[in-house]
């Protein structure tokens, strides 16, 4: 009764989500400022009737609202239950049975699962110099786990070349000096989806808001395979609120990049490796002859969190996300303890 | 670019959702009384930390409370974005590529959607007499847009007969005098899910949540496809307020349950014909020489809004929502003056 790809499926491990409240937290890349004040507001008041009916199926305001923010028209906006439900609509909508969804390895980590989901081949390329035979090409930009970014000239350059759709999954965008979002907002452009999310600049992870930005034909093939109302009446107010607080966003962005540089000086100091990074994470290798595996297991002894990709290509890193100057320090303490 | 199914498809229409404030909505089976007042504290005092933090992706507390709410256990239990989530998730998970998904015909129309983004065949069958050869069977009880109920032991009948899985989607049975958990609880069973949602009885119909209760395999297989975080940390509270709060929906249900049967004696004694409905709606024809389609157009220039569905097996009648007594007092009203 359950299909042969499924059985064979190996589920996708979420980074844990630890209940107990001393935990310092740096393993999922939440953004460690709470969000917008306006954002409570919202919840304060909401009306009850709008939780009686069925929300709006196309999100009218909050589409119009990200039209407005990104330079584009709201029939150039989907949104979704959280990126997640973005990229599983796009690989029902963009991709045959029998092709293949390619992305850059290693990256988020998800992406190989989303294919198997998909019952689809997974391709992995090292960088985007030649373009993978798929049907659809998932680019975190900067990139996850490594925090490296792309320049949007060499993401455009690529996309010329891929046959397919591409999604540059802008997760953390915010956090870095550019994106894509002109090149997905731009008349010519034919085959770039700009994806974004509502869980890492704007705090609201717990919401599950994501949406992408590009051409209308591919846009509206993505409402036809939605399900009729996926993000729900809560949520479509919370982000409207979220994303008219630009300021909000900002001042904790601006934060958070501040800390990722003191922090990853600090790192450097002890003598590890630390990937640039554009993101509100750093990807960084321990001294020798440390191994990252067991600085992992250290620091979750002391209860810090942070994330372990085991592999040949992750293996020898640890990704921390960047938290508060507190919670920074609070893992170097205990990284001293090792 | 887009995939072939992709193309040819016709994208489901949901009922309308008119922003109008002075309209009488009877066409979405919304429910016509708030959720309760706890839901309402738990917005108010949410906190807002855990809008930052990605929610718990398997809902361990609204998941232990549905489990203990029907007398089984989390293990047996699936939560998603709306029941339209949890079935376009069992549609992956239980459907092959070459198979079908089958349902009664008329059913809810969604059904024939689901299969057509499923990019699988979809059987319609006119009752449970014989099992259809197909991997999913979606069995509406009680039925859209009809109304009619079909006894458990029907149910159980037809679902040992059936080679696949069978979903009870009883969207409806908290408004019916029976329903089929205890068979999707009891230990015997192996391709019965029994599916519920918060957007009938509860109130809840803004805030998409979902579920079903079946066999552990099954269950599992399901958690494999889903979406990490499928479920947000907002309607993973309030659904669970609204599931404590057993009175205040209980209260809700009778109250419709009344006035259902009002109303129809109304509509009987104006020379129409009513199926006897065990849902929160009725299927009702016109007396002749009236047009469904046509009173559908009246009903609607008086801005009362009732559900038609064109085709020659529901064409003749009209779904209307079962709402306060005012409203149905408004919607006699406005039959009158045509």
């Amino acid at each position: 009764m359950i299909a042969r790809h499924v059985r064979k499926l190996e589920a996708y491990v979420p980074g844990e989500q630890p209940r107990a409240r001393n935990v310092v937290k740096l393993n999922t890349n939440e953004n460690p400022y709470p969000p917008s004040p306006s954002c409570a507001a919202v919840l304060k008041s909401f009306d009850l009737d709008r939780l009686r009916r069925y929300p709006d199926p196309v999100f009218s305001d909050l589409r119009a609202t990200l039209a407005k923010l990104n330079g584009t028209s709201p029939e150039n906006v989907f949104v979704g239950n959280g990126s997640d439900e973005v990229l599983s609509i796009a690989a029902k909508t963009f991709v045959e049975d029998d092709e293949a969804i390619a992305s850059l390895d290693p990256s988020y980590s998800l992406y190989k699962t989303l294919a198997a989901i998909r019952d689809v081949k997974w391709v992995g390329v090292p960088n985007l110099k030649a373009a993978p035979k798929a049907a659809l090409f998932l680019l975190t930009n900067p990139n996850a786990p490594t925090g490296e970014f792309r320049e949007p000239e060499e993401v455009a350059a690529f996309a010329k070349k891929f046959r397919g759709v591409v999604i540059v999954d802008e997760a953390y965008a915010d956090f870095a000096r550019a994106n894509c979002m002109a090149l997905a907002a731009a008349k010519a452009n034919r085959n770039v989806l700009v994806m974004r999310t509502f869980s890492k600049s704007y705090s609201l992870a717990g919401l599950r808001v994501g949406y992408c930005v590009g051409p209308k034909p591919l846009i509206d093939a993505m409402y036809k395979v939605k399900d009729s109302y996926n993000v729900d009446a809560v949520a479509q107010a919370v982000a409207l609120a979220a994303v008219k607080d630009q300021k909000w966003m900002r001042g904790n962005v601006a934060k958070v990049v501040r800390t990722r540089a003191s922090f990853a000086m600090e790192l450097e100091k002890r003598g590890w490796n630390v990937i640039p990074s554009e993101s509100n994470f750093v990807f960084a290798r321990p001294p020798a002859p440390a191994k990252a595996a067991d600085v992992f297991a250290h620091l979750r002894s002391q209860n810090v969190f942070v994330r372990y990709f085991p592999g040949p290509k992750t293996g020898d890193r640890l990704r921390i996300t960047i938290g508060t100057d507190g919670q920074m320090k609070k893992l170097l303490t205990a990284l001293k303890k090792s």
